[in-house]
């Protein structure tokens, strides 16, 4: 089987149609599918989903490089979202056909060809860390462009994976395979970013939360907003995030008005979050109509009642 | 396109396993789909779900009927359901390729054929109805097979669609189309079937409760059960039906244990109740990683992450 990869890279600009548009066609190729956008203009980036085989993806994503690294200046950016790059983060998932680590290595090899390419300097993280205390973005993010432009040349400790240790325009970007992870947001009935950042703190694995769980407390559009990424929704589902959080906001009077996905998900999270809320066992997934249907008839397909 | 169905008949037998196989068995044909099989020994019943053309799926329902006529005799029959027949209810759906108005009269077809050849009264129900009062299948099952056995002699009202109005030890059949049912359980910390009884009635449409929900509270395996039937689940969904469950519950100090699945749901309708319980709009649903790559290369199917 020829393997199947996916790349959610997220790019430092969520506000010039233009440019959006122009790295949406900068990834477009016959062998490529592009998946999802999702722009934001208060956190000021855009994140691409698209899927394909390897060699296809890695081509595309180093075209729509190549035009953000040229266009996208960091030295004015504000953005509600931490960032350090005009192309801050590519990671590469992979969906069939290839394991998390023959990915990682790809990524590696990837990375860089990219730092040479583009002469932005690269950090590896995740699958492809090649450093312990790189695994985290968080940990690569400290302190943003501004932080890291002025670190990057006197912190050993953090001078970049590959290309020079010195951050232009452009900034750093950072590259790795990693599992399959879901971004989503929740929206508070509240402006408070100090709630927020509270229930983040509450729910995040680095601050003695749920495992597998990021989350930080911004302001996006006049609400507060809990922003989440989940690290594998196997381990802690996104359900029983959900409820923690709605605990956590009901402690400070607040409550969750509304979620949104950033990119898309795995459809088991979402019928796994039905089946948790619903009670029923995960075995119950098997007893889906259209399952066992495809069971039969090797062509799984939502049925649509007529 | 050819016409796809799905057929799902009660059995009143869920104890005599030989008897459960010889049914499974008949129903059994190269172009018959079997998707599940649901025996409960307390209601002492068997669901089975199977999917074909019309054509394939009535006589495979014909087949099976006349092993269970034969063999199950209503007189010394105890269950905690229901029931007026051995062969209890056989409910069409449709599925693809034909409407519901359409199934509805070929319904009526396969109903006066199977009175013909079982011998066993039949009445038509949902879709396929001739009396208004006929539609809900508990009207028709009122008093159960003892109470029926007695009325349909005594009151017109009562009388069969089709047959003679005299109920043997195979008692009668309930036959018609329908939209997708969903049946599910909740059990209850409680072995309290009067608590059960309570919620239901809290619930189900014909108490004042929630549109299209039907409900009785029995005991099964000295535990206080909901059952509870969802007759569209797109106006009243699992989620909405499971925290009114939840509400009623806690107001008598008890509490849903677990849930399950009697027969097959539609795909929809879990992704419906992940999008209800993580507070994500409809159209989140569009953003499933799978539902993408369909789109794209016109195979839709669930990726499993390696």
């Amino acid at each position: 089987m020829t393997a199947l990869i996916e790349c959610v890279p997220n790019f430092s600009e969520g506000r010039d149609r233009t440019l959006i548009d122009a790295i949406a066609d900068a990834i477009a190729a016959p062998e490529v599918m592009l998946l999802d956008i999702h722009s934001d203009a208060d956190h000021h980036r855009t994140v691409y989903t698209f899927a394909g085989t390897p060699d296809a993806v890695e081509a595309a994503m180093l075209r729509a490089a190549r035009i953000a690294v040229e266009r996208i200046d960091l030295t004015g950016h504000r953005g509600q979202h931490p960032r350090i790059g005009a192309v801050d983060v590519i990671p590469f998932v992979p969906l069939e056909g290839i394991t998390l680590h023959a990915l990682a290595g790809r990524a590696r090899t990837f990375a860089r060809h990219y730092a040479e390419a583009t002469g932005v300097p690269v950090y590896l993280y995740e699958a492809s860390a090649l450093r312990p205390g790189r695994v985290n973005l968080a940990d690569i993010r400290r302190g943003g462009y501004e932080g890291l432009r002025e670190a990057v040349m006197t912190d050993p400790a953090r001078a970049p994976d590959f290309g020079a240790a010195r951050l232009g325009a452009a900034g750093a970007t950072v590259i790795g395979a990693r599992a399959p992870l879901i971004a989503f947001n929740a929206y508070l009935d509240s402006a408070d970013v100090t709630i927020a950042r509270s229930i983040a703190r509450t729910i995040r694995e680095s601050s003695g939360g749920l495992a597998c769980v990021r989350a930080i407390g911004v302001q996006v559009g006049g609400r507060a907003q809990v922003s989440i990424n989940v690290i594998d929704f196997r381990r802690t589902s996104l359900y029983t995030i959900m409820r923690a959080v709605d605990e956590a906001a009901r402690q400070h009077g607040a409550a969750v008005v509304e979620t949104e996905l950033v990119g898309l998900m795995p459809q088991a999270a979402l019928l796994q979050a039905g089946l948790e809320a619903l009670r029923l066992p995960p075995q119950a997934v098997e007893k889906l109509l259209e399952r066992r249907l495809g069971a039969v008839t090797g062509n799984y397909r939502e049925v649509v009642f007529e």
